[in-house]
């Protein structure tokens, strides 16, 4: 089983309105409500792929009992959510009907209690004895202290169990030193971490904070990946817009746990993330177009830094 | 008791954003949640000046639950609500830090079957008898006939009970020629209801469409009223920006069912609506700021069509 690791779940919100203008009032012409959070979206996509996946993190309130009402309606996905007092947060991505163009809203998330977070620990140790990979992913929830990735990077690393850290910040500034196996930031958390724009610096620099692997994702342009294994590049053939929704995540602790080599990796996230993209309000991907893209994916080894 | 009808009650949500940018990611800092809908907030703010209030209208779903919670903690407030399958539907409004402006989102609201309406006309018709005035404010969720209010204006009518119709588009339109004794238009709903953008044209025009009196809200710059005994204008000392939340409405009928003229109900209103305004976040309006406004807002008489 696959443990994803979601602190700050959320109710996924979106809204379509014909063109959003601040400051005027808008009739909202479609709702749409999935469960959401970074660790979330990853399972889905890889519970769609076939793979066995648990979900652990908190969930509270009347929207924590939306989340876990419709997780529980996704095949082959263990709700291993801890019940919190706080009511999980909501998210709000407004798309601009004209343009295809989001915006996004994010509340902060409900504050957790130190008896909450110790009860969300004991659970990560219990289900990392089952666990072939584990992500841990996305903010932390105010309450939960900023060194908390660094922790369950640990005790990943100490259970033998390949761990993945996405997220940004201080977060991932603090997990990073706990090194673990592979991290996946954006091109701005990537810039935040080392100070760099310039891709390919930036994800070696990255590399030797601490990180075995670093998987950084600029929309449009691709992935650029640093490995033990060596440096590649994976571009989709379509240009797609917008978030990934997980799906890198997804694709790389897919191949990780079927022990595909890194370019086979790299060209599924790859795949995966503009499948995705495809289908923005949808739940995880669009098998049609992943599958049509997965041969096509152009991934180019050994690159160097300038 | 004052009956107020909200078809499309709401969850409404208030995010505050440091600026809010299309096409961005926010964090929210701050999140606020009432009960809303224009009937809702009008019956929030007649509870809060003495007056015993029922609200009627729909609710559902877990936003509903949250609804009908919150208003069973306001005092002198009747929860008449009928239950529907449907959920009630959030609005966001997304408050700029730094200019205080706001932009609305308005979700559709849930579709309503026909058992569902006959149980709100009935409930209706029902509390009627104990009735000293009704206001029916704001938009019909989908599955109520555009005619609805038109139907409801007749039955108050016939019950011999003063009604209120606070509301706008083709709901307006079909309802002021069912003869309500008041209509409470902005100055948009006027504009198309009347064709006309002359406030003062456009007042008297809305009057012989069938209203017995027009109170139209013009925000910073006031009320414009045609009844049967004069023509009145209504203007606060300070000049609020942003909406009223009802206080014109709840303003307007309190001075009703305490037999006040019409320049007192116009002074309550006006100050009301101010004080409403200087605190947007908070449950109904500012008592110490209503007070001090309330002698000095100016009604002047006898106002005539350029």
């Amino acid at each position: 089983m696959i443990l994803t690791v979601t602190p700050n779940t959320a109710l996924a919100i979106t809204y379509r309105v014909a063109t959003l203008r601040p400051h005027t009032s808008h009739r909202v012409s479609e709702v749409t409500e999935r469960p959401g959070g970074k660790g979330v979206d990853v399972a889905r996509v890889l519970a769609a792929l076939g793979h066995e996946v648990a979900v652990t993190g908190f969930a509270g309130g009347p929207t924590g009992r939306i989340v876990r009402d419709r997780l529980a309606a996704v095949p082959g996905l263990l709700d291993a959510l801890v019940p919190v007092a706080g009511a999980t947060r909501r998210t709000v991505t407004v798309a601009d009907g004209r343009t295809g163009d989001t915006t996004r809203l994010d509340e902060p998330g409900p504050l957790i209690t130190p008896a909450e977070w110790s009860a969300l620990q004991e659970t990560y140790l219990d289900l990392l004895g089952s666990a072939s990979a584990v992500a841990l992913c996305g903010s932390l929830p105010p309450g939960v202290p900023v060194g908390a990735y660094a922790g369950l990077v640990r005790a990943a690393r100490a259970a033998g169990v390949p761990v993945l850290l996405d997220t940004g910040g201080e977060p991932l500034r603090r997990g990073i030193a706990a090194r673990p196996d592979v991290i996946t930031p954006n091109a701005d958390e990537l810039a935040e971490l080392t100070g760099s724009h310039e891709p390919l610096r930036a994800t070696v620099d990255a590399r030797r904070r601490g990180a075995r692997a670093v998987v950084a994702s600029f929309g449009p342009d691709g992935l650029l990946a640093a490995t033990p294994e060596g440096h590649w590049r994976a571009a989709p053939p379509a240009r797609p817009h917008g978030g990934a929704a997980g799906a890198v995540t997804a694709g790389l602790l897919s191949g990780l746990v079927e022990g595909l080599p890194w370019p086979d990796r790299l060209a599924r996230a790859a795949a995966l993330a503009a499948a995705a993209v495809a289908a923005p309000a949808a739940d995880g991907f669009d098998r049609g177009v992943y599958e049509e893209l997965l041969g096509r994916v152009a991934v180019t080894g050994e690159v160097s830094a300038a």
